[in-house]
This record gives C-alpha cells, structure tokens and sequence, in this order.
C-alpha cells in the first residue's frame, strides 16, 4: 500500500484567510487517479495542527460541490476545522460505469465492492477510512483528531462509517442521508450491483442496521429538509430515529420545514454541523 | 414596454428562512426571454418591504454564480436585504453571439449596442437600469431602495451604472471591476463590437472615466485580490484610484493580498459589502 504519498496541487484559492486547494494523487486502494479537495483554515499559518472534517458528497458529485456551495469556510476559518472532500467514486476510462446517475462513477456508495467488474476500483469505503486520512495525516498541517459528515450519499457514507469506526471519529453528522438505504432503491440497486444479490452482507452498510446495535456511541447530528422530494422514498429518517432509540444513541436529528435537497439547505446549516463538529473535536478522548 | 409584468417561476429552495427563486420572463427591452434570480430574505414573510440590492456577474456567468457561490444569503438574511441576479447578457437561438468567451451571450457589459446585429438584443444597460428594477418594485415586497454590486464585467457595469445614475442608487460596490475598460483588451473588444469604432462614445461606459468627472456623489467601496491574474491587463483599480483623487469621490478601494478572480474571493468578503450597501441603504435620502 501506499507508502510513500505523492500528491500533485491543481489550484489553490486563498479563502478566509485560509486556503482551498485541488490535489491529484495515484489511489493504491482505488487503482486510480483521485482528486481531493482540502480547506486549510489560516490557523495553520502559525504552526497550528487542526482537527479535520471529512466530507462526504452525494450522487453525481466531486470534490467541488460542497467547496463551491456548502459556504463552509468562514465557520472553518473561525473554529479553525480542516475540511477535506473527496470524490464521490473512482474515476477514469479504465473504471467499470453505468448509464445512471445513480450507479457507478460519481455514485461509488462509500462501499468496498465484492462484484466484478466493479471490485477492481470501488472500494470507497477503505479509500475514505484509510487510504485518504493517512494521507491527509502524512502531507498537511493536521492532528489525528477526525470528524465525519456528508450529504444524501455521501450522509449514508459519513454515518455507515463513523458507526463501523466509532474509535476513529469524534463525531458525526449528515443532511439528508440515506438513512435505511437496503429498503430504499438508491441502496437496494447500488447493494445489489456492488455487493452482490445476497443480502446478508448489506445490513454492515445500512446506518439504521448500525445505529439501532451500537455499543460503542459518538455523537451524531441529522438534519433533513421537510420539503425535501427524496425524503418518504429513498432518505426515510425515521427509520434512524427508531434505531437511535433502540440502542439509546445520542442522535440528534431535525426536520426543517420548507427546505429541499440542494445545497441551499446544506449551506443554511453548515454553521451549526460545523460547531458541533468543533465541540467534540476539542473534547479530550 | 411592459406595461403589465408576467414572470413565471421556474425553481425555489427556502434558504436562510427566506427564499432564492428563479424567473424567466418576456424582456420588452431585450426582445428574448430571460432569467433572473431573487432572494427574498425572512422578513418578507411579516410584511415588510426590502431594499434590494442588485447583483451584476462577469464574463460567462449567469444569474446562478452568484447564488450558488457567493455565500451572500447568510447576512442577506440576517440584514433584510433582497438580492436580484440577472443574467449577463440576452440569450436565445436567435440572439447574436460570438465564439469567444468575452463576447456576445454570456457578455453583454451592461452597455446598449448601437452596432448591428447587436443592437437588436444587447441592451443590457436599459434592462438593468430600467426594465429589472421596474418588474421587481412591482412584482416583489421591495421598497425603493437600490444598491448595486458585480464582479468583474459586473462590477464595471455597476459602478458606471451607478455613477450614471446616482439618483437611483444609495451605494454602489463591485469586486476585482474592469475598472477601465476604454484601456483594456475585454473592454475594447466589447466596445468596439457593441457601441462602434469610433471610440468616442465609449468613456460613457468607463467607471474611471466617469467617477474622475463625477459631481453627485454615492459611496462606493471596491475590492481586488491581489493574485488576480487580470489584475494588470484587464483590471487597472489604479486608475480608479486616480480618478477618485481628481473628483474628491468617496471611494473606498482594498487590495487584498494573495486572492484570486475567483467566488473563493468574493465569498470572503461578501459579508462586508452587505453591511456597506445596508448602512446606506438605511440612511435617508
């Protein structure tokens, strides 16, 4: 494995007094070129190490998405929070695909695919719990001290795991996640193509399946636009709410009348992720 | 002209508590269809009427840049500010356009062409200037009360739209504006196109042209990163500067250092231009 991290920057925008930048770098975990985005907040420019968000996107996404629209770096900047984003999937001519926008590249699930073809290179879930943080640990300015959060997909993959690696995160949180995603068609088609038709190895991957049987608890914040066209079919936070309570989970989740999907509702939140976020890093663990 | 003002909404996300909605509407003055975003801040929904301030995008945006990217909707709300993006140019299969980038659909510069085939669409000046901020007062819970900003090309056809029009306007503010587009290669590609070669009715759309010769003065504040890649060529603050100096204008103009062309710039300034804009937008005129 990678033992020795190259990266390459492909730009850089001064933010907040802090910067965002662009790196490409050969996934030995992937089999492929991945770009990641990263915010560093102007605390570093001191000398400073800080905690990191990881942030996980939703269908159809890149690294930019949430750079160009979740308006995260000014809490960032203030509290002092490293955020990194990576992509959504592997990429690239040589990566298994699919017509859907929901099903192959820029749908990766946050899994480690069982199936061929799509075993080669989907094997996002490694790639996000290891490959990448190691990375991230090795070539910035950072502390071992992580978060997790994402959005709709990238929600499912932010909870799914922080749940399976409670001993590496400090806390977690999502809008408008997947929250029961092997009863919801998003998850029962990626499942089925990424981990096969036996269904048994997909409750390891299903945050409600997680929530309602954990032990080992972090914290955990959901926020879900009332409004939002996925949330009866495919997000389905009650099922969350549930689990949370069977376990006694500190879960605490919100409905927010009249929002939707898009980033105008992550963007009117952020603040509040972001100093949840901030809270636990800072607690001593 | 339109007497009777007919918009059709095309999309709406709650944001903020309050609401970015976009339009698309039958423009008189532009003879084409055209869109526009709005956001409405949460104090509209009691009753109140708000000022609005009137955000002009650069070269090849549309009325969505500034929505997705510049984070304003934060202190929009907080303040009670409406905020109205129009498009950059008329667009249509029927509209004159050109291969470059920095001319025709997607580059209007806020200018009324006077050069065939241009002059039978490109009339951006009376469409921002007029028939825009008259659909609005109209349609919307707005008051009266106007401030304008851009970037780029916008923020040269806010400045020479407020200083051709200072009654209209309580404060004016761009980022990183052409601030002398009689002098640099975007502008006299553009003015040579739309308004002639005769160059003499070109300093008409020229901000320090027109601020060096200004009489009714409004306050304006213009910022520029200084690792902007147009700054020299294209861009020229110095010479606002100067034509500050010469009429006594109450110009209040930063150089940032290290920041860019891009929204990671206008994003980490945005906040201050909503409090400049509200404090005059305040005052009684």
């Amino acid at each position: 494995m990678a033992s020795n991290h190259v990266i390459e920057n492909i730009s850089m925008n001064k933010s907040f007094g802090g910067w965002h930048k662009q790196y490409s770098h050969q996934s030995s975990t992937l089999n492929c070129a991945m770009r990641f985005a990263i915010y560093l907040p102007p605390q570093v420019s001191s000398g400073a190490k800080v905690p990191v968000l990881y942030w996980l996107s939703g269908l159809t996404c890149t690294d930019e998405n949430f750079m160009h629209k979740a308006a995260a770096q000014r809490m960032a900047a203030e509290l002092g929070i490293a955020i990194v984003a990576p992509d959504t999937s592997p990429r690239g001519s040589e990566v298994a695909d699919d017509e859907g926008y929901d099903l192959g590249q820029g749908a990766g699930f946050y899994v480690n695919a069982t199936q061929a073809p799509w075993n080669r290179h989907y094997q996002m879930y490694d790639y996000v719990v290891t490959e990448l943080p190691a990375l991230i640990e090795a070539l910035f300015p950072v502390s071992n001290k992580r978060a997790i959060s994402g959005h709709s997909m990238g929600g499912h993959g932010a909870l799914t795991i922080a749940l399976l690696n409670p001993e590496r995160y400090c806390s977690v949180s999502a809008f408008s996640p997947i929250c029961n995603p092997i009863n919801a068609p998003w998850g029962i088609k990626a499942f089925t193509t990424y981990l096969g038709a036996d269904k048994s190895t997909w409750p390891q991957h299903d945050a409600s399946e997680l929530m309602s049987k954990a032990t080992q608890l972090i914290p955990a914040k959901v926020d879900q636009g009332g409004a939002d066209n996925f949330l009866q079919e495919q997000l389905m936070p009650e099922t969350l709410v549930t689990a949370a309570k069977a376990s006694n989970y500190p879960l605490a989740l919100a409905i927010h009348e009249g929002y939707d999907h898009s980033y105008y509702f992550i963007s009117s939140f952020i603040d509040e992720h972001l100093r949840f976020h901030f809270e636990h890093l800072n607690e001593s663990k």
